[in-house]
């Protein structure tokens, strides 16, 4: 299975060992557990979310807060964003526990009007922020058609899609920005400015079809850097910078903490401006708009120097205050491309979220997630030292 | 001078003799006339926006309309977008020749709310509907913070960032989106579903300072693969594909009916499903939501088989309504960037924007325009078949 919508077109076990993956540094696509870790047990969803929401009561959080983080993670696994779920347990709780993140704090609106909330996260969970926010947007779509809601003062809130999805539900359409601490240079530019900025949207399509698209203004992830340095072989020019921002294909120097992501599209003449301009673009919405720490100020990934106050911004329209029958066109639209004929016939064409979806469908049949081996080690350390029960799964 | 922001960073002269250029089939990036068609008249801006107007009335336009139209198009060439400006004139006056659009049609609201407007072009002209439905946004952003008017029945709209320009004089966030007539293939489909669709914000800065983004989400436009064609250079693997749906660095298959542009990005491997999912999301507002024709539905670029009932959606934004001081933080983040060490001394970092804004202090500086000598051609058939007062520069 292909991870159209995340970057990654193959198995990562070994990749799963490296340590900047391991501190969530790399953000790795999608992949099919089951296939991939057989000598794991497999773990249920449910058991997975009750270890989440166990280590993060262990360290404060209140059961609500600390459920809604479980969900969110394993959502990612069950989705086949492997980098977004589990894989980031360990880094929010020594967001919590450096005192970087308060995962008690509940969100608050600033000012507000039918359409809009300007709201300040208050350092608390991002996905707290996130279901505030977006719950917010929905509640003002239903009123008045549309509603926008901007928070400062957040944190890393994990996938996209879970938030787009909650408008989807209610047949709205959900989009959102968050900003993220800098890898990506302005084209021209020797420095990273922006993180990796992605562009999310998601929406209703016929009996239960959806439109799911959430992908980074970056030209890849690391973790494509990653697979082509453990081959041994160069990465195509427009992936990454060195320090003067050359194009390199050299994947040491492209992992290099001085070099940089190029945008997507890559160099000027491959329209790489267009991608910097995208990654300009979600920085307004969410870090500028908001009042939020924003491009170049923002922390590095993982540190633990000061709070994170990521920006982030949450959209929802009711499609029903214009054209009626969207969701037919969207479904129309989405089937006719479905039904296209593919360059490769091993490749049908997809429209974005299908993969997912599939992946879904796959970990659901198998009754839960394999995680690696080395993702069992961290859970295990962390049962230990948060004296939580260990995560359980069937062999 | 480059051309960052819309795909050409070479000066075009005889680019510009091309029949499809000429017919507008390829976009063309900005250039500077005043340096490259030296032995035309310099038309000022004034006489260019009479000429493109009273070319309008004398098919029918009403005044009002027909300045609107001179307007927009003589702020692309100003602007250096010289494919969106005299050099679409003929196009719009054979579409209203045709009987494929109405230029005294007025735009109608056909559902609102406080928050958003749905609107029924009647096939007038874009900039009619365009400038009403932005002006809707804007009444209501100022009134609840935010504003979205989509459009069924319209028709080509010129430069997307006229629209947002009003929205930043007002001192709102300004964004809006076009479909288009079908060119892009979705990654992995042999087909195309979706036209250039581009993705365009505009907002406000300190001082009069803005950022302006305007990218269409194919990895190029035609032109490019044109000067290329000329120079008789492959053209990278990515750019266009061929009706097998293989890249192809071939410019004669490129620029075959059968093939395809690709999406920002390119190839799968290169995250041009990123482009493709944007080019989508792109649809989702223009089309889908509007209830205009969409995806591959729309009528081929040019074509007189039938109305083109395009689907626009214009959003504005009121910054007030969210953290105070966000023209203060887009000022500090656009000069942060502006200031940071080029990788190349000679092509200094730039804003969205920027280069826009070099060649319109330019085309003042000069006193106007000039047109290549193919452009002035056309203007004066245009003038003896319209019985219109020909187009009068300076030497």
């Amino acid at each position: 299975m292909g991870s159209l919508w995340h970057g990654m077109t193959m198995s990562q076990h070994n990749l799963m060992q490296n340590p900047m993956l391991k501190a969530g540094i790399i953000a790795i696509g999608k992949r099919n557990m089951a296939q991939t870790a057989p000598d794991t047990p497999l773990i249920p969803l449910a058991e997975a979310k009750r270890f989440i929401s166990e280590c993060l009561q262990a360290v404060g959080a209140p059961k609500k807060h600390a459920d809604a983080m479980g969900d969110l993670l394993v959502a990612a696994d069950r989705r086949g964003h492997m980098s977004h779920g589990m894989n980031r347990l360990e880094m929010f709780v020594n967001d919590i526990r450096s005192g970087n993140c308060d995962p008690k704090a509940v969100p608050k609106i600033l000012k507000e009007t039918v359409a809009t909330a300007w709201v300040d996260g208050q350092n608390g969970l991002g996905v707290v922020i996130g279901d505030f926010c977006m719950g917010t947007a929905i509640k003002k779509a239903k009123e008045v058609g549309i509603g926008i809601a901007a928070a400062k003062g957040s944190n890393h809130y994990g996938i996209s899609s879970r938030y787009n999805f909650q408008a989807v539900k209610e047949g709205l359409l959900g989009m959102n920005f968050t900003n993220t601490s800098p890898f990506l240079a302005p084209t021209r530019s020797k420095k990273a400015f922006f993180g990796t900025n992605p562009i999310a949207l998601a929406a209703p399509g016929k009996e239960g079809d959806k439109f799911v698209l959430d992908v980074s203004t970056t030209a890849v992830s690391y973790g494509k850097i990653e697979i082509a340095r453990r081959k041994g072989i160069p990465i195509p020019e427009g992936w990454a910078q060195d320090k003067d921002g050359r194009t390199t294909t050299d994947t040491n120097i492209a992992m290099a903490p001085t070099s940089c992501l190029m945008p997507l599209g890559g160099s000027e003449t491959n329209s790489g401006y267009k991608g910097y301009g995208l990654a300009f673009i979600v920085e307004i919405f969410a870090g500028i708009l908001s009042g939020a720490t924003y491009g170049p100020n923002i922390k590095r990934w993982l540190s633990t120097e000061r709070v994170a106050d990521l920006g982030q911004c949450f959209i929802a329209i009711n499609p029903k205050c214009f054209a009626p029958g969207f969701e037919d066109r969207l479904s129309d639209l989405m089937n006719a491309i479905r039904k296209s004929e593919p360059a490769d016939p091993a490749k049908p064409v997809v429209v974005p979220g299908d993969i997912e979806k599939q992946q879904a469908i796959a970990v659901d049949k198998a009754g839960g997630v394999r995680y690696i081996a080395n993702q069992m080690e961290t859970c295990k350390r962390l049962s230990e030292q948060l004296k939580v029960k260990p995560l359980r799964g069937q062999p």
